[in-house]
């Protein structure tokens, strides 16, 4: 059985989410990412990088959330991209883009030490996280079909960006001025994916 | 035909290398990245992300590199995709590690203003990079199986890989360290691609 490492508030409930919305089985295993598992063995020996989410299948290990809901659409969890290659490829421009772009944004404000040293330039970061993330959700507003990214059905992209989404009210982001986006968090909020992470405490 | 936004030194390099190593009809259009060409218009009505990579298919508009890469696979170069679906996997994985924290730690030298406003901070993160980009070498050092990533041949991972590795030394890392890694770019630099984006000027 596919089990998941993952934690709540983190980028693992994009898949946590989109695992439950396909209804098949899997086993959570909660990372405790404020007590820094993460970062010790054993978690280290199944993920060096020291982050959520770790997939377990059968022939191994894996990261990075947009590899793992990938493969999961390939072999477990079908209905989640579209058919059309270039319709795909705009999903995937949107999980590079959120992976790239939106969630590094947001790492600046409780992760800047991973690329600068000096409390004053933390500080620094964290000051200009309202800048950048509502610079993305403007960016995001404008790709929003409605309700979903692509239209009447979430893809893999959607559950992505519902993951990030979680993160703007403590970004600063004023979530209001942004009609598409409040449309798509309420609709994915009406996902099983979305309603059975919540109640597993993945969101809160 | 399909046409491509790229420039010297960028990651459009990584798409560059590979269109010219399928041996498609492809054509490149020279952004002046120096310039500040891509953060103008009519540049952003591209992309209005200032970035490039842009490709600019029969059906429309398409960024993110990693998207593209696969966009490409998938419609007009095939061969670059291993078949099995855990190897298909992993070669994502490493294309959103790339993504999203390899091409990030870089970026914190050039285009630290994206994260932070003030000198000292740019300072602190360019001082930084050295370690960030050695940790990422790292990390992939135990990836390569040789000399590509998954054997023998390349797939769209590695051309990623080697536009970004055409940074490491500038970014302050011990390549010959890297056995591996050192292997890995020499073997890059016999393919038709990147032979051929290093005759075009777009690898020095």
């Amino acid at each position: 059985m596919l089990k998941l490492y993952c934690a709540p508030r983190t980028i693992s409930v994009a898949v946590a989410a989109a695992l439950y919305d396909s209804g098949i089985h899997w086993e959570p295993i909660r990372v405790d990412i404020a007590g820094g598992e993460q970062t010790r063995e054993p978690y280290l020996s199944l993920n060096p990088k020291g982050r959520v989410p770790v997939l377990i299948t059968p022939e191994g290990t894996l990261t990075e959330t947009g590899a793992i809901l990938e493969y999961l659409a390939e072999t477990a969890m079908p209905g989640y991209v579209p058919a059309d290659p270039l319709a795909r490829a705009r999903m995937r421009e949107v999980m590079f883009y959120l992976a790239s772009t939106m969630h590094v944004n947001h790492a600046h404000k409780m992760r800047g030490r991973r690329w600068a040293n000096e409390d004053a330039s933390l500080a620094d970061m964290t000051a200009k996280v309202p800048e950048t993330m509502t610079a993305s959700a403007t960016y995001i507003e404008r790709l929003l079909t409605g309700p979903y990214l692509f239209g009447s059905a979430p893809t893999l992209a959607d559950f992505y960006l519902y993951a990030i989404c979680t993160w703007l009210e403590g970004d600063g982001v004023d979530v209001a001025q942004f009609p598409g986006l409040t449309a798509f968090i309420q609709a994915m909020e009406t996902t099983r994916g979305v309603s059975r992470a919540r109640a597993e405490g993945l969101v809160e």
